[in-house]
């Protein structure tokens, strides 16, 4: 089994500039918390981490992988291109928040990407990941 | 360490009349598998069903657990009472939903709850608990 | 045939403090006049009254009536918990209320139970209840 | 006493296009239905069916019944015109209609003639006219 | 094959007396249009013009062609009574504008009737009537 | 000079049957007063009075009056047929109301034709039109 | 009969600075016109102008004029203090504006204080202050 | 004289947990406050508290007091039943709230049950209770 | 201690002209009743009245009172310059309201004023002045 | 005379993933329809596919082309950017869509691009590509 | 060249009382940095505060500067009195803000003035001014 | 002191295609003024311009300038992408637009990236990016 998974815009600056909001963890501890966890849950994991729209869109049309685990960033809020890419490429796509988006500005409280995605995990920090791959593993396998 | 997982209004339900919708596992297969997910996460666990709004109220002022897993059910869009509990205990409080509530109908995207909740977990059936569970034992261990 | 009929928050107090709103009749007289017609339509008749939205869904949850006929209150307004509780029963729900709630303040148009009920009937008085009973048993009559 | 029944727009289609929205019975089997009950209540009845707006205001303008039981159709949801010829006659009016409007597109919930008719009754196919009916009666009998 | 252009109100003023917002062509050369290009795609037209909704209500109900291409004027905007007889007949109709509604006024860039429609075109003049006649003849032509 | 003076729907009913709202002055008292005010400001006068939005339309694409003084009724508040009809006769238009509509329901205070016309008058009840005779003969007299 | 004309914030600029959008008629051309139609009416006029919300207030409360004609300028669109003083002292106001407003940007179709006046009369320029003085006249004459 | 005085929801839960927001003050300790405060203004007082609504809407219809003073709290902003409850009974109820609902979250701005309340008086702690008191007592008075 | 108290604009017609609405009880008495409440409570008072926003900004920016008492009437729904005013002084000011601002029309529900306000007592009529005034006393001792 | 056709994100996807929603025909077989028909109008056609907002922006600025037919999919709803561009350019643009977005969900029915677009075909497959192609002809020739 | 410096309410209370919010900078400060800037640039400057809406009405519409330099404080947010003023004398106007209106609460997003000024500059202190300074200026000489 | 300069998409248009509505000032033209002012100022500067939202969040985390000054374009009113790498990076941000975005079409007035930029300027040409070097030069100077 394998997992995609996407960290959306500015998530590759976690840990450098804003310790009090995203914590101090960098985006290099996170992919190496979700590569361990990768190997305990058995499944192999492609990590990408872009800032544009429109990459992020190819990344999912291009994809082999049988889930994607997605952080979209800012793009949660208005992308309906990648909302479309989801709903084209027809994986099971799980929604992942650092934060708890659901707790901050009303304009965080809006998923557009969510009504095509298997489900949605926010504001557990780096575990949202974590989390976010048992939760694909365990859509994968239920639909085998 | 302990956690109290408040079932809300109709969840007693389950597996008993809406399967295409809910599928068709009843609420005590769910309960079984939250009691053996506790033993394998090394956690206690109370397991509650409310009807009442109120009743989940004082379950929450009443409790004794180190965190809530809670499927606040219907009331996770207007019991703002179920929200000031949460808010007055202090506990950490993780959100859980069977279906993905931010695909379903407009009304049920918005939580009244969430914004007091640690985080928020939507979508993956009885394993959203078995999740929720997994991210109230790593915010406990966190804030030791 | 059985039917169920409910009678939400504060109609119990009808007839006895706000004549000029809701007539001088009292949920002892409407009851009788539904016991009656129950008798005329050749239908059993189970009523309840409650002021607790989580005993309503309670009620509904547990009956063995054929249908439901509820004037669901003040609750009508805002009470998903007992919009998810007909929908979970399944059984053919008729919605009434003894005023035209379409005529009265703004927040009074809208119902959130009744997409999920068979139909509404709004503004006769007590004789809501009976042709409710009348709708109710014409929907079981087809069903069949 | 005499009833006026007025059927909206495109309520002449009934039963011949749309069998899977509106059933299979066509308007000439409603009024056999109406004419039948109208007998049953001991009550005169007067037909009719317009598509256009002016024509229903000017009917409702120029009847000599003693109450009007309308299906208003799609004029329900805009024609102000058909609301205030309602207000001008003041004869009881009962708003009724074949499916629930309530379950139906958000824009059919909102009834702006609704504020001047006795009442509304909504989801029973033909028999909502039938229950109308009685319900003007009821209406007739009690002003008496 | 055989197709109805229906022109609504106040397009029999075309070319008399605001030159400047849809020019200089009367509704005469676009019926001319209309026709020279029927015989060109090899179909069938027949042209009406109405002021009053109802009118077009009935025209839509009572045709016998194979499609419908229909300039609905201002009743686009809020005629639920003819988007109603458009969802009854259940013709492939094809909705025309000649202005481009999406760049006028707020309130004309919406449509009532579109959602019942195969598909609008809108914005190029008489020349929209012509493409809405392909749209309609490739529809009815792939129906087949 | 020559004016043609509009009544839309239900003003056929004024002094019949609503005393309380509108007084018990009918229309044909009404139409009395206009004919006697035109004379005295030495004006042709043409009064309709119209229950079909169609027919109005129709009445003010035909005039050939200099100016129109038109209470459209209900459709003062949607009818956008009656505003483009306006809009392409190019009459200087004078909207009067018997009735304050700024201080009547909330969707009473928008007038969707009062864009397209000179001016608005409200609230004096008859004599709404005569001032509106006199505005619309001073604008005639101004554009000269 | 004594009408106390009052004059809104900026109409001191009339015709002084934007002869395009008000025309070149001076606030003294306008006073002259008011003065000579009193006469013609046989009525006393008292006419004031303010750029203070606090001022108009105060000439409300304090006059002893029969009628008041107001034109509020920008402050129609906001004053509850001067509709506040308007039915504070019960005197027959007529609202009138130069422009039409409802033909202006969306914010000025609003008027919060109609709701208190007799009626409104909008788009006459110079014109709409004669008009609101004739039907002062016709209210308190009414009135007697 | 007898007051009813009624805590709502989480209002058991003062003093314990969130001494930031609502002060270390305890429910007893109000109590005690409203007890003494009763002697002083010669009022017999009835305290009660409730999680339940359904619980409140009984205890306002049970009570045999003068006047009601009630903090309703998190029901406040949606508990139509409550509403309707003090409609019902017509005793002057006087609203009361620790902290100032208008100057917390948008959503607390809102009372539905102020509309048939008597008064509303908000922000300052414990001594809006007493406020309440005097407030009831002086209306009660002034009624007889 | 010395408490500044405001009356808004059209507060001094107070008696004079709608004792159907705010009793007939004039400013003058109401002043009275405060300064004896004053000396009750041991007080010095400054009472002023403007029908002025400016200068209601001005007294609250002048004043050298220990609290503020402060009905604002009309500029309650509207007047960010009187709120920013209290929010620079900093001083205790508890907003008052002769009648129940929440159960009259919508716009008045809405205070722009009292989030920077200490508190709200809105519906006692002249009471609710002197139970601000205990209310500001309160404040300013628990603050020393 | 040159066309560019533009195609918005995800649209490479067609046919490939989501036959039920927009058919069976890749993007290959409609590039060759638009290349076919361009032969069959006599025009040259440019054919290019972005997923990238920031791309299509400068494709739009950077062609040669006398007009475009553009289907800006997902972005159509949000992309002021893709507007700025088309108004900058002042290429007559004809805005495309495969399905008719006035019949889907509700945030589909707005296109922000539509204002600076000459018009707008929608709903009809493959086909709206080539009747774009006819009205940008049109509109080319007309502009000669 | 002159500029008139115009100072809206509760500015004169600048550094007095609210160091935290707008800094320890006095208005005298201000004005002092306001003069030496336009000493700098070779202007004439005149300055002046107010707390009344109507007084900034007649300073706009009395001043003989060649363009304005305003910071309308809370009145930015409704005054439409102030913008019809600018409107009316035509001068180049530019508004400043000392902090940024678009960072803080969402009514104070909105200025009501900005459409009919030159342009705004918001989030710069004192140093506001001076760049407005610099702008009216700037347009000034390339209106020359 | 660094400065860096970002132009959105389309600014590279600038004086060659809407002279009419941007001037005939090229884009060059602007960056040579900019440098010109660099250099009065005192200040290294860089400049760059993207059409990609993506390479604009991109460029402000890569930036090793002491302060941006950015014309975000159309993604002013949408890119949350770039608001959040405004406040990732924390750089004193100066946001700048030619046009008065205030004074345009309404969804323009909303700047989604304000709320985390140091302030605003907007609305004189080219000056504007000047006065923005300006303010970003007296923000660093300050907060060293």
């Amino acid at each position: 089994m394998k997992i995609l998974v996407l960290h959306g815009p500015n998530l590759n600056m976690l840990g450098k500039r804003e310790p009090d909001v995203y914590g101090v963890v960098t985006i290099e501890e996170i992919n190496q918390m979700i590569r361990g966890h990768a190997e305990d849950i058995d499944a192999d994991v492609e990590i990408e981490q872009f800032n544009s729209e429109g990459e992020i869109v190819s990344a999912i049309q291009g994809t082999h992988a049988d889930a994607i685990v997605m952080n979209p960033g800012a793009y949660t809020h208005y992308s309906i291109a990648i909302r479309d890419a989801v709903a084209a490429v027809k994986l099971p796509t799980v929604e992942v928040h650092l934060s708890n988006i659901h707790a901050r500005e009303e304009f965080r409280h809006k998923s557009v990407i969510a009504p095509v995605c298997a489900g949605q995990i926010s504001g557990f920090g780096a575990v949202s990941y974590l989390l976010g791959m048992d939760a694909a593993k365990s859509i994968v396998e239920q639909a085998r």
